[in-house]
């Protein structure tokens, strides 16, 4: 079935906001074996709006719309759908009684611009909205269909996955069955080296990699008449991937790797801390948000400054002064004071340069990470080859969860 | 004037990609003073490049295409827009002595496939494409102008920069001038409540408002016959905003709330230090995005257990057991140890449940900053209504921000 994506939203058009919804939708339908043709993007204005919808449906079946359902006076996507399937807006009296119990929920009182939201074309489905306030729907008339979705990401991810997918899954006659493999370590080109002869050479399963923030994932899709036929067409390839890439991969199942890691943590009882430096915190920050982390993680100390790295973890200051605080010596003696305070099962710290100016001593993009884990202490070294300042600390974490997900 | 940005390319329609060219060019295309209208993006397939040059010229006089310029087999968007124009493509001898001093600049031979990207259509203006080898071209003819730019964005906006500006600046009678104004503690609904009337009766400057994670961003911009002109007009209205949103606004110039923060702590040499719970380090995260913020931040504690907030802030047991770890009094507790450990100036502390499940004690949301500044120490309790726990994290670290900087 052929598709057409339509942003609505005058801050897209304007440049302020990127269009996500729009990439992701078509990432999600693709998956789904669905045939995006178009994105269309506009402002908050019924006139174009409405053009786009005819001009959409002469080549696609069925579109899906981002945006224009909140409670302002901006929020037109609804009354031009409206419009045209010559539809009437009425009281949706299972989408009003939602957000009712979804305020009652909050202890929050609902203003009379939220009514509007609950006001739907007759011949619409609601959609329920579990992230926030404005409610989706589902139209079908005369062969096409129109599913509008809020325009925040997040509400728009979350009603897509339980509310749309669901219904868009009896649409489709194959089966499809995927996995994403999720990798770190390997650049892009070089993972897709090692196994571009899969990526050539399918067509079912199709194999397809993705650059992601210093990660790779690898993506096995395939289509069969049965969810079984399309798992074990998967499978045969799923294995060879695991045969090439086995040592960089930490997922078969899309987890990040953080839930991954915190996970095992938790699953083995096995107590973790940290000391960060050049990370600022983000590492347990990362970690604590795996809901039940708590039983595992007890605290984290963000050391920035020698005084803190001194007093904090005891790291000695002629050894800051002899070797700086980016060395071998300093992460040592940060994860070593650090054992002294927890005592963790795995106790991990870090100490770097993050960018985009250099130390002075060291060049940006240079890591020490030291760990403790079964009496074993040891320091691993890295070199990024980044100066953007949240790409490395990004990598920085992501490295540091890495190493702990080897020990386990 | 109207205008249509195309961007073609397979990845962006399969969702591979971020379609960030339209964004970039709809913030510079804005700022110049041209309206743009639609962003249309399609795969590189030659019949639907055809079809959206006709619908879009209906309503534009010019066109911006980014994609498919490149050297393979599938990059079509030069021989589509010559056949639209009804021209021909002849080798462009400026654009391949240019291509020729590129290569030899880098010391690469050029291969065959690249001469390719050296024919344009007749009566194109080559485009010089400094970080890259696909030269781009501007066509004019019959009242349309049409902009073919390439698809790396780093090579597309160095062309836009240094080669379309100049250009686009003679046809520019406009001047554009507006600001974004950023609020945080009240919701988008209310918040346009207040300037309901600014929103409607506007149309130079136009007034919106855009939410944004726990945030809220008001844009004023208008036109002028000169920039001094444009200003003048926004000016009057900002000052009216001020005065009916002034508690709520932290920056006129679009900044993050960190940043303002993480500027003015910097400026003023106050030094910070913060002990988190719920947040898990995601403040000292944050602060930590910002460059030099060293000079001010020296450590931050992630308390995460009862014993972390004993042990290391010195919080008493019968504390935690008479009001549990999320109460005023742990607040309290804790900011008062942390400010015994570093005397930061400002010293902040977190307590909270982020959910998304209760921790027995308290509802989800619940939330108490501890602050200490001056010889002064209180605690502000809040209740987040939603129990999604990124959502919360987030919105509570906001809330530490707001509150420093109510503090500045």
């Amino acid at each position: 079935m052929k598709v057409a994506i339509l942003s609505v939203g005058t801050e897209l058009i304007f440049g302020q906001t990127v269009n996500t919804n729009a990439t992701y939708l078509s990432q999600q339908l693709n998956l789904l074996g669905f045939d995006v043709l178009y994105h269309y993007t506009m402002g908050d204005n019924p006139g174009r709006l409405k053009r786009i919808l005819d001009i959409a449906y002469e080549d696609c079946q069925m579109i899906i719309t981002t945006g224009g359902l909140g409670p302002t006076e901006d929020d037109l996507t609804k009354e031009i759908i409206c419009q045209y399937f010559d539809d009437e807006l009425v009281q949706n009296e299972e989408s009003l009684s939602l957000l009712k119990a979804y305020y009652q929920q909050m202890n929050r009182t609902m203003t009379d611009n939220n009514l509007k939201q609950t006001v739907l074309p007759s011949k619409a489905i609601p959609l329920q909205n579990h992230a926030g306030t404005a409610p989706g729907f589902w139209l079908e008339d005369k062969g096409k269909i129109i599913i509008s979705l809020p325009g925040p990401p997040r509400e728009m991810k979350k009603m897509f996955l339980d509310e749309v997918i669901p219904r868009l899954k009896s649409l489709v006659k194959d089966f499809l069955y995927y996995k994403t493999i999720r990798t770190f370590g390997k650049g892009e080109s070089s993972l897709e080296t090692e196994i571009i002869d899969l990526v050539h050479n399918q067509t079912n399963p199709t194999v397809a990699t993705y650059a992601k923030e210093g990660e790779c994932s690898v993506r096995v899709c395939a289509k069969g008449s049965s969810m079984e036929a399309a798992e074990l067409a998967c499978r045969r390839v799923i294995d060879e991937i695991k045969n090439r890439l086995g040592e960089y991969i930490y997922s078969y199942d899309d987890e990040d790797l953080v839930q991954v890691v915190g996970r095992k943590l938790i699953e083995r009882s096995i107590s973790i801390s940290s000391a960060e430096s050049c990370t600022g915190g983000m590492f347990a920050e990362r970690l604590t948000e795996i809901s039940g982390i708590s039983k595992v993680f007890d605290r984290s100390f963000v050391t920035y400054s020698w005084d803190a790295k001194e007093q904090v973890l005891g790291v000695k200051r002629e050894t800051l002064e002899k070797y700086s605080a980016v060395s071998s010596q300093v992460a040592l003696e940060m994860v070593k004071g650090l054992y002294n305070i927890t005592g963790s099962d795995i106790c991990i710290a870090i100490t770097g340069v993050a960018g985009p100016l250099s130390d002075g001593d060291n060049p940006v993009g240079l890591m020490y990470i030291g760990v403790s884990y079964k009496g074993e202490i040891f320091v691993e070294k890295f070199q990024m080859r980044n100066i953007d300042r949240k790409w490395n600390r990004n990598y920085a974490v992501l490295k540091m969860l890495d190493t702990v997900n080897k020990l386990l």
